[in-house]
């Protein structure tokens, strides 16, 4: 490395380095910031002229002058015409945060609601991007409206009705950034009209709609779910407005709602005046059984169909959507318009192109098989290590429910488990309505077969350890309840 | 091209063209999916099995198998084992909305807050993504916080603590979808901490702050701008929670805030326990005069300060940030996670990496001397057309302000400057408080010189036909106030 110093320079604590890859006016700007930031130049001092800094390094001005320009452009020096540059006023020290101790995290993590972030495909997707970023006309970086770009209604609006039956013209579609906030659209447009009560499914997920529901000041009915999805006979009881349904796969117990109760909800909505917020979550896996069509489709006047790609591509993608009834698709546009300004251009924009090319099809295809390969490997392990333990909701999605023992503490068994480093989640604090039936949600969609068969072997280890009591604190000492297994 | 034809084959009306570009299995699959479209293979009927329909077409079974595949997946047919394979349940006809006939638009659109679409540098933005996509680790891709994702957390304040005098920890910024968004979260905050009045300058924009404001029951106070920005007095006068400023170019009047009066506005904030929201929505952009810092680095205990790639980017991205004083972060994010579960990862890294790689800069430093060239376009055309109108607000930003003389309607001239393929806004849609004196909103960043020229000529033109009456309707007939000009 040759560098060069001299008298002023040397102030300046510039040092070029001629043989290294960063160009010199990348150098200069560099120990410059540096200077400024370590107080060596005050603010307000004046800097050399361009030309004299140029001759004493004995490069050419231009390059200094490039530097300069970037460092007035950073905020760092302020030129002012017919005067000498001068040092600018204080920017505050960086301060950089201490880096957060690494927690240890689960050895075997069974959290539910994932894909297998590893499957992203990513050089596919880059592929659609680029063929975006090549030709998407320049309008479609501006200004957005509620709605999403046309490009990507279209599309989706061919898919959801090829593939999941739903009744859909492009007009009806409204892109997301996911299910939250579709939900949190739906409410809040409900709200606004007057609505005052939300059925949900109890058990269901807790971390939307409920809380939305609570914020914008609903009543929150819950509907028990059976092994077939929820009950009709108490949503025809809620005198809600909006009842929220995962009719094609029961979030978290699994079940599919049968044709007659689908019937049944359409009827309760067109004689009351109701809507159905239909979570259509995980449709696109199903394992042992034909596919099961969107309750949209029976009655697209009634029904609001929620999707996203939270669990088919990815989560961090952000992008999800709505299939709407004609009254309600302004009203809900407004509002998306209102939250957010509608959903980044060029994301909605890579989708439509992966779903007109069919990428999308062939990513569920290919994941299909690797997530049932999972599902059996979570099956046989079950059945081997914890046979008292009852699989349900498996002929879809990405997670199954094991029922535990009346005689086994739901809380007691996920505590136990994380104390052998297995992450699982009970049902009860998804309810409600409590106690119930007490069982563990466990998803299998981003681990491999042997960790699932590992993370069984350890839950059952866990159980094993625990007493056969129904208490929820862990009596140390006791003998361990070894005869699980055996019974 | 060579097709095949045969009894079964026949009936489901398969044409292989062995000769063009698209696989067989894909035109086995698009012959079945239009057979089922149009009625031709009924739901339920049984199609052949995929060794017999292999050998009448004289191709491998495997192909077949692939058809099949496909079309199970996407729901066109029912796989039970042991059976034949099913056309499915009926999808829905494709309906195709009508295109909508395209509207006429003006000739010359002199709309404000848009960049210039077609300076954004796609080629460089794909690189950053190319590089995330190569190498983010997976968890990227997975739920969010409601914070953002640390590199870019970590780029952005180095980036606003150097350029924009913010003082700024990765620990304070957060990720929103734009200043909607920001603004939206922040005054979700601000109502469930009881809040009950927002302080706004007048004219300020109307389509974020103030309709979000109204949404959530604040009473809304109009402080009057004048050329320096905005009145401290009737600040103090306020009793408002929060005050939302545009102190580095008031919008859309231009002026900046002097040093007194932001000393004034902490003074104030610190005093009543009140918020400043600050956006900085168009800071980038400084063509005469030193840069000026952000409000926020002042007092970063009583400012929240906002930014948006909107400005200087592209609006289609939808990525902003807030930077919050460390009591406020956690309600924020934690609102954020309710109203969308945090903005896109891939674009937030692909924004950290275009930042952390100077591209940022570089883009800046790019398209300043084109803003300037087009703002001086603006200036030198308005000085030979159209003398009477006083430019302000010209020092920085991609609009200016041109005041019309006082005998002249500023609606009348907006309808006018309409009828003569011109669009441009009035300042009187912004004000709270009417009338004030006329002036017109002249975005000039998504023009070129040329157009700029062209539509201060037509906008002239406009001018010369009107009357020099002050009222609001234009009389027909009357002789036009052609003398406007030589005024």
């Amino acid at each position: 490395m040759s560098t060069v110093n001299s008298g002023l320079v040397h102030d300046l604590l510039v040092e070029l380095d001629r043989t290294g890859p960063l160009p010199l006016h990348r150098q200069i700007e560099s120990a410059l910031r540096e200077g400024i930031r370590a107080g060596r130049l005050p603010f307000g001092s004046s800097i050399p002229p361009s030309r004299r800094l140029a001759a004493e390094l004995g490069i050419s001005r231009g390059v200094v002058v490039e530097a300069y320009d970037q460092l007035v452009a950073e905020g760092y020096l302020v030129s002012t015409p017919g005067s000498y540059t001068r040092v600018a006023a204080a920017p505050e020290q960086i301060v950089t945060e201490p880096a957060a101790p690494p927690s240890p995290g689960p050895r075997i993590d069974f959290g539910y609601g994932r894909t297998d972030a590893a499957s992203f495909p990513r050089a596919v997707w880059l592929r659609s991007l680029k063929r975006v970023l090549t030709t998407a006309p320049h309008d479609r970086l501006n200004y957005l409206d509620g709605y999403g770009v046309p490009e990507l209604r279209k599309s989706l609006a061919d898919y959801l009705t090829r593939v999941r039956g739903v009744s859909a013209t492009p007009s009806q579609v409204l892109i997301t950034s996911g299910f939250g906030q579709a939900g949190a659209l739906v409410l809040q447009v409900l709200a606004d009209r007057g609505g005052k009560r939300i059925a949900v499914e109890d058990p269901s997920a807790d971390d939307d709609i409920r809380p939305l529901a609570v914020r914008h000041g609903f009543e929150v009915v819950p509907l028990p779910v059976t092994a077939d999805g929820v009950s009709v006979e108490a949503l025809e009881r809620s005198d809600a407005d909006l009842v929220m349904l995962t009719p094609s796969h029961q979030w978290p117990l699994g079940g599919v709602l049968p044709a007659e109760a689908r019937a049944a909800v359409v009827r309760w909505a067109r004689t009351t005046g109701a809507l159905v917020l239909e979570d259509d979550y995980d449709a696109e896996y199903r394992y042992d059984r034909a596919p099961v069509g969107a309750v949209q489709g029976l009655a697209p006047d009634v029904v609001i169909y929620a999707g996203s790609l939270s669990k088919t591509l990815a989560p961090g993608l952000r992008l999800g959507w709505l299939v709407l009834p004609p009254h309600l698709t302004s009203a809900v546009a407004e509002a998306k318009l209102l939250a957010d300004r509608g959903s980044p251009a060029i994301e909605q924009l890579a989708f439509a192109d992966f779903l007109v090319r069919g990428e999308f099809d062939r990513q569920l295809r290919r994941m299909r098989p690797v997530y049932r390969r999972r599902r059996d490997a979570l099956l046989a392990a079950l059945a081997e290590h914890l046979p008292d333990l009852e699989p349900t909701g498996i002929a879809a999605g990405l997670h199954a429910v094991a029922w535990l023992p009346d005689d086994l503490d739901e809380h007691a068994v996920v505590t136990a488990a994380a104390d052998h480093g297995v992450q699982v989640a009970g049902i009860a604090p998804y309810r409600l309505t409590k106690p119930g039936r007490p069982g563990l949600i466990i998803g299998y969609s981003s681990l491999n077969e042997a960790q699932i068969t590992e993370g069984i072997r350890l839950l059952a280890e866990a159980i094993t350890t625990m007493l056969p009591a129904t208490s929820a604190t862990r009596a140390e000492g006791t003998p361990a309840g070894a005869g699980r297994r055996a019974r």
